[in-house]
């Protein structure tokens, strides 16, 4: 299995506090290293949780309300100070590229390195990338401003791993071990079928990661969501509140983990905490019942997915 | 004496680091929290050092480097998000506003709050603020894009104290008090004159504090900063660094210490301290021999003007 792995750097609603910074998280998927949302004080909270800050090409931003994006202008600018010379690829809705420059106040042209501006604009799910083992897309939440979700999924690998014990009793051939490895029988010069599998491991299953910012309620991600592994679905209201999220264009921790359950998630992580909420151990007991492999993140919180 | 004290929030220069925030600090003087600078993380940084936000009516942003300002649009959107009702004034270089509109996209006249901006743009020593018990003025510094200091200066307060033995003494009326404390000398019924001194304590001496962000060695600034209380200037770069320090518009500790020398100021905060700078006594023995009440701020630094 290649590395798959993700750390939450700042995992708090609205205002970055003392216990919470805004949000921003990394992923880590084989060699690249992704970047979702990026809250003022992100460059901070990589520095206090070891993410190498150089090794992010990519960097998504859901929606632009300051908590999940306020700290790009300063980490672009850090990138610049150390000379950074890899390009780095930024999605994001539309405006964001002009509000970055307005606040920066720099030609692009001068920075050190090259920034690739990905406009997201969808209705509907969107590949926005595509490398060899990894894809990762996009679809519509539903905020008060257009906010997008991210999807994360690692790619089946196209070989098989071979069994040298299977390998030293039939000494197939270099073109028939190609031939194996992508998943065919083998066939002994007599014409007896040996089945793949003898040969082959089974492929490991295919893990994915979802992450919902800040959206109401939205059942039909269902279908987008499906069977993930790891969901990360705001919560950043109790139970009870339902009115206030759905009017405030949030969720609380029970929708979340109705949302975990009806889409056959195998672990829900609530996220985008709210200073409000004194004991996040109370939005465990909100989601528990419905789904039971819940997580609250907190700074820091970090898992092999 | 009315309280005049400085908080230092951040006190590191270009990038913020787990050992020091990028540039901003809170004059407190009688009932007023002045901010100046306020870089990314500012916020965070005002909770770590106990300074409430919602005390501060006005912020000066010296210039549009990011390690000076990215920590506004956050905190003029808490603001926002804890209902601010008092008006909030800034004052900084042109386009200020328009960055800040850029990135926070808001309209302002949706905040909880007004904003008032305050344009400055020019090559004098400008008054900016003038109030009951201070003022706040700014003045051209060098850097590489209009960078503005600010000197805030504590009033002559207009009444002398009067001494209680003096006055049971002479046991002058209301009118005649109302004289002595304006200053004026106290006429016996028979003519002979009582000097003001008499009656009346001395007033303290008055109190200012001046604040060079980002600047290349200005010796001319003798004549804007001179006799001030505590003088808090730049050293990004070490004695012996002077080509490189003025090629990027910035100072050394002892170009900082011979300013402060020829300036007669009290007292020498060094600031904007990089993170290059291993060990910060070294900007200290840079300046020492050349101005001896020397200090190098670190964040949380607080002194009592």
């Amino acid at each position: 299995m290649i590395p798959f792995k993700v750390t939450f750097l700042g995992t708090g609603a609205g205002l970055p506090t003392l216990q919470r910074g805004v949000s921003s998280l990394v992923i880590q998927i084989n060699r690249e290293y992704l970047m979702i949302d990026c809250g003022e004080g992100t460059q901070i909270q990589m520095q206090r949780f070891g993410i190498k800050s150089g090794q992010i090409n990519y960097i998504f931003i859901s929606h632009l309300h300051g908590d999940h994006f306020f700290g790009l202008p300063g980490l672009l600018f850090t990138y610049h100070l150390f000379s950074r010379q890899k390009p780095l690829h930024i999605y994001g809705p539309e405006n964001l590229e002009a509000s970055l420059k307005a606040v920066m106040h720099v030609d692009w042209s001068v920075l050190s390195y090259k920034i690739f501006f990905h406009t997201i604009n969808t209705e509907i799910p969107l590949d926005l990338l595509d490398e060899k083992d990894f894809k990762v897309s996009c679809f519509p939440l539903k905020h008060r401003i257009p906010t997008f979700g991210f999807l994360v999924e690692e790619k089946e690998p196209p070989f098989f791993k071979l069994r040298k014990e299977a390998l030293n009793v039939w000494k197939p051939d270099v073109s028939t071990i190609r031939s194996l490895r992508l998943g065919n029988d083998f066939i002994t010069p007599n014409g007896e079928v040996i089945p793949n599998e003898v040969f082959s491991y089974p492929k490991d299953p295919i893990r994915s990661f979802a992450y919902l910012s800040d959206t109401a309620y939205l059942p039909e991600l269902k279908s987008v969501i499906e069977g993930v592994t790891v969901l990360c679905h705001e919560a950043t209201y109790l139970k009870g509140e339902e009115e206030n999220a759905l009017s405030k264009g949030h969720s609380t921790a029970l929708q979340a983990a109705e949302l975990a359950k009806a889409s056959n998630v195998k672990k829900l992580l609530l996220g985008h905490v709210s200073p409000k909420i004194l004991d996040p151990q109370t939005l465990i007991e909100n989601a528990i019942s419905t789904f039971e492999n819940t997580t609250v993140v907190f700074d820091g919180f970090s898992l092999e997915i």
